[in-house]
């Protein structure tokens, strides 16, 4: 067994390779020129001065130019428009389409309005006689308001469109981007990265492409994100730099994405007054290091004026932290906070802390308990400008975890729900897998209960002041910037989901579907929308059938985390365990009996956690260990249910190339191939997902299939 | 789950870093000063001319420089010695010291001669008088003498030694490096290397210490072996070019292995015709082709007059091979035989040949049957100047596997068994495993039955005309040549079964312990022979006890196979599965049931490996799919032989790491820490082994341990 055996690791990295020749033209993902047809064909009037108002009158300049429209900016003299996009604090003008679109959106905001300020990112629209009034407060508001005209096509021109008031219901929505600026030796350039290399970093060194920054920076506003850290939690040698001599590289990337109201932030090793400043301490107490913590930070001010703040992982998988000097999380995160104060920035401090050298035989530790063991009794400690980031469920990522309590256990600090957009865990872009829906789960998730407030509440707080929303990024220098084409769907939707966590995630995914495919001569479009529905909308519980069942998780290989591995991480290090044997299968946590993680949650949950009669089905093994015939609150048993949702899932995998193939034709030929290429994939990987585990617990249960289907 | 998860992964590649500041020295492994203390302590007289013999005056004079002795080379005055070293042919003198001893020679050869010549390589050792004598018919049988006389020490010189006459067994003792000459991406400089880097390659080119190669091919010719490839069987690029542009690399070597009797071979590409010679074919009946490798090969002979052959894997995992061209593996090795026959080369193509993308759920293919299947109907139609090169057994290396059937299958073919010094799949150099137990089994099994022939036999050939004994080689650049220094045995274990495939390895053992370990002052060379053979001539078994069990083979992590990893195969395209479920355990390779394997044995095997009450208990899995309540011959179910001899296995590891504490002092300490980290090393994986597969064998089975030990 030799150097092939390897050579299948490696493809697993699955870069792309760039084509010969040219540049391969990149996809313009949800925003092809065609989305701007209705807008591109009117008479618009901005009104307004600032970077971001330039942004704005660059996009309605192209559609105009494209499809027939005219702009005006700011004239003096009257102008019969169809759209006007003012600032309502912009000088006045005598002119008598922004005087009318001004009242317009004045009494729209007295009929609509809550008491509360549009904001910096908010706008009204409302009709004003044939014109449609977009006005803001602030620059970004009109960029923000510009896209929505954008997304509703004509809708925006319809006369008896009521008022809308669109404000985001969190102040920061944010991509961390794990991408290494060094290839990192085993995880490459973009750490969890499947769609190829950065568009950030290549070989230790900027990639150099602006434009293709510029682009993305388009796309993010477009969908509402407006943040984004620009290099991997894991903070290594080179990437450490960032914070001083390299400096520049993070400033160039901040100036690209400016104008479209993105902030940039940066992940930092807590060693860095040693790594970089030459101490002998990074200990978050010591004067010295404080000082060196300002300076540094006021030098990152001096360079870029609106940087965001610091992402920082720390005493986490190998990552230094207070703990090496006798402090706690608190102390390490408000040291960073008092540098960042006076410029206005903020500490996300990520929660992700766990022991993972834990011996697999030790059933008494429990992973999914850190989270909470680490940071509930820090509640009230942070600083006001620490964002405590933590990932939605208590272990990592999966695809069916419980929410983490820790998002309940902290009341006096602000929290950030951490979400994963790429698919570590959920296909890696080769399989179709809709997040949005487990995302709206997540947020719509009541910890305290069914009538209590909810994730979402808590990420927005008392007036926006909550931590917000954050996810990891999932594009790359790909030719669709996410390797699978439809995994753009998921971009697009978290950055929706952050403005607003209580939309739909189906309409969202509407939206997306008819920016991405607009109408053309050789397609039926709605053909085309109702079949992207059929295969996307109920894609994430596909995914969940065919893989680890009932909540237990993590049956993945270990190292690439794709493609089945029952008993992959069984005996390690890692405290991801199932505990499966001849006679049953899951983790214990209920307080009675178990690790007591259960015993997390505010007491609703608790209670309904603790017991297998009431715990929902979807999360069974994730509380409890039972035998393979205890019966699901569905009817079935539990290894009944194991063998029907796993033919079930590839019977539906099957079903959606099945789909896919009938839009030939109707599909732009390089996405139609894109995506049948990673069709076919998931085909073979769900089967091989549903064999192994069929194989697994037949093997061990011994219980056959009632329906008596091929397992092996 | 990040960068660390992967960190380790590399750490398993366990490459030692070079020390600061100078080049470490190099350990003299079986070869120190004081081992040639009882020789440079006498006078010598040598005569004979020629490279070899060049070499042997060098020994001579430098252990005599060190101990105060004397050599005299070809002296044409009477001088008193006590030992004469002497070609029989060479000039005669009116010496009589030479006279005696050439007389004292010429009686033992008559009263010891079986009509054979002693060749190349054999000598006869004699007293005459006082002084001992060896003579050679050539003066390869001189070096081989003299390190005989060193192994001899003192007893060389015992006046009542009767006469000697040695003679190598196998006329080809071959070692194959699977070093890369450019760093795999994966596999590193040397391919399962766990000694550090290659003393030959480094980073794509020659490593340039040849001093270096020069003493490993002094310890080589010390041990008798007699041959070297230098480059890995999976031939890269880079490694291709060794044939062509890049020859002067291996010339290099080959000169500086010359002194010591060595010849240098070479893997090839069996594409080379495309891949160098820029031909649009390898067919091997092609005339391009065939002229191809004739000019090619005759280049390689210009540069390089005793250059040994080629090694060739072929339509093995990813190689390329005849396949392509619809010609089969005889066609393919007699087109490089053809090439090297005019200048006496050979080549080695190797046996090693099976379907890689074998799919799991497939019962009827069985990879143990491969090589079976596609050499023994080719039997015959090779040519004489191939060595069909077999693995010893029918999968890879495992610590328990049945011999191969190819090794009986094949009359009328040169055939040579391929062992593995390299500790792939057997601790990896971080585990004592003295494995010359296991190949002394190996090369005493009888295929046709207890009274028949040997695989000794069928590798020795009629008048040693078979294709002898080849290991992949263990060394790399570490100071102690195989990173655990205990390793140095087995490479020198396989130079002495190699030169007599019959010979107790217990001897062997100690005369390896005998040579390292000379009496010094602070040892007591007693106590110190007497622990290693303790803790080192069953460690084979003890390893294979806290592995996997029973023949079972494979149940180890994959890719880098080290440590216990019970499912890690059991879902992939690679042939090795165990189908454990929570009935039994074991591969069913009967004829009567399963893949009929056991019938590629001549009867008396095929009969006892048919029926589970028949076949050895330790190959019960290996042939047969039985009940965890089997009852083996040992009396013990199956189930409780797998707790029993993983709890054994470890105590006996523990005993290993305790036995060698009390040497603490007598050993020099950079050995003693090295092997006792390593011990530290063996009883934390071998612990991991009991529990894993204890656990993963109790959780199926259900079983408890009958003496009531824990099991996680």
């Amino acid at each position: 067994m030799n150097a092939e055996e390897s050579v299948e690791l490696e493809q697993l990295m699955f870069v792309e390779e760039p084509m010969d020749g040219d540049e391969p033209r990149v996809h313009p993902a949800w925003l092809p020129p065609e989305a701007f047809r209705s807008l591109g064909a009117r008479r618009v009037l901005l009104h307004g001065e600032g970077l971001l108002v330039d942004t704005v009158l660059n996009e309605v300049s192209r559609a105009c130019a494209r499809y027939g429209g005219r702009v005006w900016h700011s004239p003096s003299w009257d102008v019969d428009v169809d759209l006007v996009l003012a600032l309502r604090d912009a000088d006045e003008l005598p002119n008598p389409s922004v005087e009318a679109a001004r009242a317009a959106g004045e009494a729209a905001l007295v009929e609509l309005g809550d008491g509360g300020p549009l904001g910096d990112e908010g706008f009204v629209l409302a009709r004003a006689g044939d014109v449609t009034a977009v006005l803001a407060d602030a620059p970004a508001g009109l960029l923000y308001g510009l896209f929505h005209v954008v997304r509703l096509c004509a809708a925006a021109f319809d006369p008896a469109r009521p008022p809308e008031r669109h404000r985001p219901a969190l102040r920061r929505r944010m991509l961390n981007h794990w991408d290494n600026v060094a290839v990192h030796p085993v995880m490459g350039q973009v750490e969890r990265g499947y769609a190829g290399g950065s568009i950030f970093w290549r070989d230790g060194r900027p990639r150099g492409d602006l434009a293709r920054v510029r682009e993305y920076g388009r796309l993010l506003a477009s969908c509402g994100v407006n943040a984004i850290s620009v290099n991997n939690v894991n903070v290594a040698r080179t990437e450490a730099l960032l914070l001083t001599e390299r400096l520049g590289d993070v400033a160039e990337i901040a100036d690209a994405l400016r104008p479209y109201g993105i902030r940039v932030h940066l992940s930092v090793s807590f060693a860095a007054p040693v790594l970089l400043g030459g101490l002998s301490t990074a200990d978050p107490l010591d004067e010295a290091v404080r000082a060196w913590w300002a300076a540094t930070t006021r030098r990152v001010y001096d360079r870029i004026p609106d940087f965001g703040g610091y992402l920082v992982k720390a005493d986490s998988e190998g990552q230094p932290g207070p703990f090496t000097y006798g402090r706690d999380h608190a102390d390490g995160a408000n040291l960073l906070a008092e540098a960042l104060a006076p410029h206005g920035g903020v500490v996300h401090w990520r929660a992700f802390v766990y022991n993972h050298h834990q011996d697999w035989r030790d059933r008494s530790t429990d992973r999914a308990r850190a989270a909470y063991d680490h940071f509930a009794p820090l509640d009230g400690r942070f600083r006001t400008n620490v964002v405590v980031q933590v990932k939605f469920g208590p272990v990592d990522f999966q695809t069916r975890e419980p929410v983490s309590p820790v998002l309940a256990a902290m009341p006096a600090t602000r929290l950030a729900v951490e979400l994963q957009v790429t698919q570590e865990y959920t296909g890696q872009q080769r399989h179709v897998c809709h997040l949005g829906p487990w995302w709206s789960e997540v947020l719509g998730f009541a910890p305290w209960g069914p009538d209590g407030r909810t994730i979402a509440d808590v990420v927005t707080g008392e007036s926006a002041s909550g931590g917000g929303m954050v996810a990891v990024a999932n594009v790359g220098d790909d030719l669709f910037w996410t390797g699978h084409p439809l995994a753009q769907a998921n971009l697009y939707t978290f950055g929706r989901l952050a403005w607003d966590p209580r939309r739909d995630p189906t309409a969202i995914l509407d939206e997306w579907i008819t920016l991405t495919f607009p109408p053309s001569a050789t397609a039926d479009a709605e053909l085309v929308r109702r079949t992207l529905h059929e295969i996307m909308d109920d894609s994430w519980r596909t995914y969940e059938r065919y893989t680890a069942p009932l909540g237990v998780g993590f049956m993945v290989n270990p190292g690439d985390h794709y493609g089945p591995g029952v008993d992959g991480y069984e005996y390690t290090r890692w405290g991801t365990y199932h505990f499966a044997d001849r006679d049953g299968v899951g983790v214990d946590r209920s307080l009675a009996s178990g690790t007591g993680f259960a015993d997390q949650y505010p007491p609703y949950w608790a209670q309904v956690y603790e017991s297998p009669e009431t715990c929902p089905d979807e999360l069974l093994l994730f509380f409890h260990h039972v035998p393979y015939g205890h019966v699901l609150h569905s009817g079935s048993t539990v290894i009944q249910h194991i063998y029907d949702t796993h033919f079930a899932g590839v019977d539906e995998v099957t079903a959606m190339r099945r789909k896919w193939q009938t839009l030939t034709g109707m599909i732009d030929p390089s996405v139609y191939e894109r995506v049948a290429e990673r069709l076919d994939e998931q085909v073979r990987c769900a089967t091989e997902w549903r064999d192994q585990i069929n194989t697994y617990f037949f093997r061990k249960s011994g219980v056959p299939d009632e329906r008596g289907r091929v397992i092996y």
